[in-house]
């Protein structure tokens, strides 16, 4: 493993100060899903995580990896979705401020659960230069840190303790398989994988095809921004960073990609069978087993549900 | 509580024989759910229950309650909803059958998942005489046995074990609810309660205003019938029974109704802040709660959460 990854140490680190805050999430199971997969499918809900996402772990390493006085003036982002609720939730756990930058086209369902989280929101274009811009304008005022939603070695090794968690309740998995977006997640998966799981374990990434850059970065060896993605998966449209980029090509073994009709039928299964409310994100995991079953077949396999966050009455199953 | 009703002795029964082969569902609190209810909500799932309700309680009990001869003959009812379910997969773990009486008319989707199950349809005319002629003529052909769905001491204190297992978990309650169809639940429920809450818990039903036999019953003293009911909450729609009727009448306090726009608003609640998926019968509960913030504000209060089926894609969330 490459030695600018997080090393065990920062996993350990991780560890110890996630489980201070977060919830333990459950691992479910369902034979009605598993006969139709095909295997034996573990799934780690992180859509029971605080927040509604796994999100809330990353959150919770970066800020408690800062100095205090650095911490005290609080934290910021330029994100509307899940990572955002998450820093706004550590934030208001810790008693510093959260600073969130959104576009003023952000959905009202966010710019109001950002709010419900006590987050101090700052509207900008909708624009790549002017969230930026903005994001710096804040952070000059404020003194507060920007915690970049994934990548972000703390966020990272955050991120981790998920697939660690369900390894611990599980150790004798022989595949694990996690959502691609910016790459945090799937990071931290594979770190989790690599340094807990048994040997030969294989890392699985899960990529709408709407929205394959990752796959598409890995297979070239090459870092392709997101260009228009278009996908139900609203929470992986965003590009790979130089950090995570280096640790998918390293530690994941394929990213399968799933088209939006595979991720609703996916969604349903776990809504219809488990019971369970998981965002269109998060089922891109079962989508892709589901798809392609000879890789998985008969095989013990971790999913992280990655989060439940959904404007429910707004989901088109018609895909 | 009048001699007729079931005893201490049949609860207990009840619930030595339902332990054995039920789940025993998990108990959710949402600290959002309680800061908008105004009180501290214990929320069981029955919707995580075998064959997603509630209704795989009753079909046990009144399974093991008969004789071995009787019972190897099989088990006949006809619903096309979650009792039919229940009791198709109760059939199948004891290894005898089930015959099913549906009309033409049932959705695809409720014949699809009895068949999946292993229960024998009979289809018959879309009238309550054609039902009953139908299910006469099965039950005289096979020996089975008719299970009614709720009008049945045996179903009654099988469905009795969720909310005696809701008190084990949170023995202090104030007050429970439960939801009204026939009342085959919320006479269990109300017998629970009595039996073994602590003294002077109260006991509450709620009813869909489209479908308030139940209260109007209760509140005239007579049965009276079901018709034409209209309402989202489509496991409610029938009448109250001459049994589960005197125990309603006599243990529970108050029944409240509630509106399919307050339905809807309860589910979307449980769905998006507990990221559990009950169906409209089982959101009645919540609506009911929140309606009535006076009686129930501070009080420790379990909801009996009935069942997860519903057709997801179909909801209608704008009523």
């Amino acid at each position: 493993m490459h030695s600018s990854f997080p090393q065990k140490a920062d996993l350990d680190r991780a560890y110890t100060q996630v489980r201070k805050y977060a919830h333990r999430t459950p691992v479910l199971t369902s034979s009605a899903i598993n006969n139709i997969a095909g295997c034996e499918l573990y799934f780690k809900c992180e859509n029971l995580q605080r927040g509604g996402a796994f999100k809330f772990r990353g959150a919770t390493n970066a800020a408690l990896s800062l100095p205090q006085d650095k911490l005290q003036k609080g934290l910021a982002t330029h994100s509307s979705g899940n990572h955002a609720a998450a820093l706004c939730i550590v934030a208001g756990m810790l008693g510093v401020p959260a600073y969130i930058v959104m576009p003023e086209t952000a959905p009202a369902i966010k710019v109001a659960a950002v709010k419900g989280y006590g987050g101090k929101i700052t509207f900008c274009k909708p624009t790549l230069e002017a969230r930026e811009s903005t994001l710096n304008q804040v952070v000059e005022q404020t003194g507060a840190t920007f915690i970049h939603p994934y990548n972000n070695y703390d966020i990272i090794a955050g991120q981790s303790t998920a697939c660690r968690e369900l390894l611990e309740d599980v150790p004798d998995l022989d595949a694990v398989i996690a959502p691609v977006g910016g790459g945090g997640l799937m990071s931290g998966t594979a770190l989790s994988a690599v340094n807990f799981g048994k040997k030969g374990i294989k890392v699985f990434g899960a990529e709408p095809e709407g929205a394959d850059d990752a796959f598409r970065s890995k297979r070239d060896g090459v870092i392709y921004p997101s260009v228009g993605p278009k996908t139900i998966a609203d929470g992986l449209l965003t590009s790979l960073g130089d950090k995570t980029f280096p640790i998918i090509c390293e530690l994941v073994d394929q990213i399968i990609t799933v088209s939006d009709h595979e991720i609703t039928a996916a969604m349903r299964l776990i809504w219809e069978r488990m019971k369970t409310v998981v965002e269109p994100s998060g089922a891109t995991v079962l989508a892709a087993v589901i798809k392609s079953g000879d890789l998985f077949k008969g095989k013990k396999t971790g999913l992280i549900l990655s989060g439940g966050n959904a404007d429910i009455p707004k989901i088109n199953w018609e895909l």
